[in-house]
């Protein structure tokens, strides 16, 4: 308790937690989008907002035992996360129009954003370095895989696109600048730097991770 | 551990026992209905009956740090699930008669009393009360939800009819009550029977949630 | 921690933890052929050998409370399992030449020993037997349960053959012989034994679940 409320005293917990809610608007935007394709109901909608923007976060959380998860415990996370939900169901017909690449560019920042948030928080509960990477790319794409699996579909994750592995890269980065022994800040800024421009690059080239052929 | 015990002692926690129970059993029923729907075998039906049961409990129960979940502490409710999914396997055709209404009314009673235990339980545990309310949802329709997707399903909840909204409602109207300090027993009888009558009139007026038309 | 250096001490700890290994081995290795078929990518691949391998182990951890789950605290299962799937993926036309009967068997050794793992480490963490039964029958099918669920299927278990009944017999005996006071050994031994050989005789007798024919 004590941590989460020291975040109103000093202006660089602030920036973080903005960055955070931010990610999370995205993320949720994208869950609701989801949700009408899907032909969900307002409800649905809420669910998917909410899931798809903080359940990476929960089963990291669950999976390192902070229980309760963040976004559980701070209301902000779901407050956030259904105001985006609600403003896609009240002003769809505006979200339509927003060209897909910015959608994209931005859905890679908050990838970025989740998966370096997840390596260090695994850390700072004495995971291992190499299970840190994992919960990382977990933090990163659980909450799509988890939204997708609520529409019954195979998560886009598992198929598709250099997304997770975007992730892992970028997570890497970081472990092994810390074994480097650089400094924090420029760890985390050089591991979502590469997350993000290999998400964004793979996408403008067309990159496929390779697949064997079952029969 | 002495919180279990201490049921034995006062008839107050008995009877909430009792109608916890009865809610379990009512959900089990309806997960092995399902379970026959979705052409299982006897070992599915029974962790349909199982799942659908308490399923929404062990989540809440997840989220919010009370670990071991209760009805994995407990065997009462893994009995009583088992006991529910038995009985419709041997006695299917008895089921088949009961009337959907009647099934839809203890459905709505068990939703209820979920809902309004899942709230009263996350608020014990010193979570949020916006918070709080979604754990009282989550208690009433997680199992279903679960149900579903292991049949493969979009959750019904997430699609359909005002279900979740209610057990929302009734929530929210519990909070509200605590806010004004109304006393406790009040307060959960309040949201108890606007959950319930919510659900019910919802199914005999055929209303339905909002939803934004997709491509 | 200690627990899990103390490993390194003494022979038994060490051919305990190469069995387990070698269990997680044969299950990522399914994992990573249902992949294949299901025309998952080289990350999707690495999902399902990791989740088939442990994702039994982490849900009955998180149910009893052991946080963070064995095989996150442990980075050998995940290497282990990453082993397995990367094999599958570079040699995949070997495994293909594999008789079916050989990775039967070799499974229903792996459903063995972790249904016989997960009731003997839900009874350390002082589960009622009855319950530490299903804990056990959730350790040898969870995984392959979340891996058909990401395949977007209706698990295999919940439908056909006898396969968790195979583990929830080894388990249910392994309950009998403790309450008889036999030497753990004994016990331990005696149960996987039973779900084994259940296992394997079902398979080559065609035996199935009965079911309830629904409309």
């Amino acid at each position: 308790m004590t941590a989460t409320r020291s975040r109103f005293h000093y202006n660089p917990d602030y920036l973080l937690l903005a960055v955070d809610l931010l990610g999370t608007l995205v993320f949720a935007i994208e869950g609701a989008l989801a949700a009408i394709k899907g032909d969900l109901d307002f409800f649905g909608l809420m669910v998917l907002s909410f899931i798809t923007a903080v359940g990476g976060g929960i089963v990291r959380d669950l999976l390192i035992g902070d229980v309760p998860p963040n976004s559980i415990r701070d209301w902000r996370y779901g407050v956030t996360a259904f105001a985006g939900g609600a403003t896609v169901f009240f002003f769809y017909e505006r979200f339509q129009q927003i060209p897909s690449n910015l959608l994209m560019v931005l859905d890679a920042a908050g990838l970025s954003l989740f998966a370096v948030a997840g390596v260090g928080k695994a850390l700072e509960y004495k995971i291992h370095p190499f299970v840190a990477i994992l919960m990382g790319c977990i933090t990163g794409v659980g909450g799509g895989t988890i939204r997708d699996l609520l529409l019954a579909q195979v998560p886009t994750v598992l198929r598709a696109d250099v997304y997770a592995s975007a992730a892992l890269t970028g997570a890497a980065v970081m472990i092994a600048g810390l074994k480097l022994r650089l400094p924090r800040v420029v760890v985390m800024t050089l591991g979502g730097i590469v997350c993000f421009v290999l998400r964004v690059v793979s996408v403008w080239q067309a990159w496929q991770l390779p697949r064997v052929l079952g029969r």
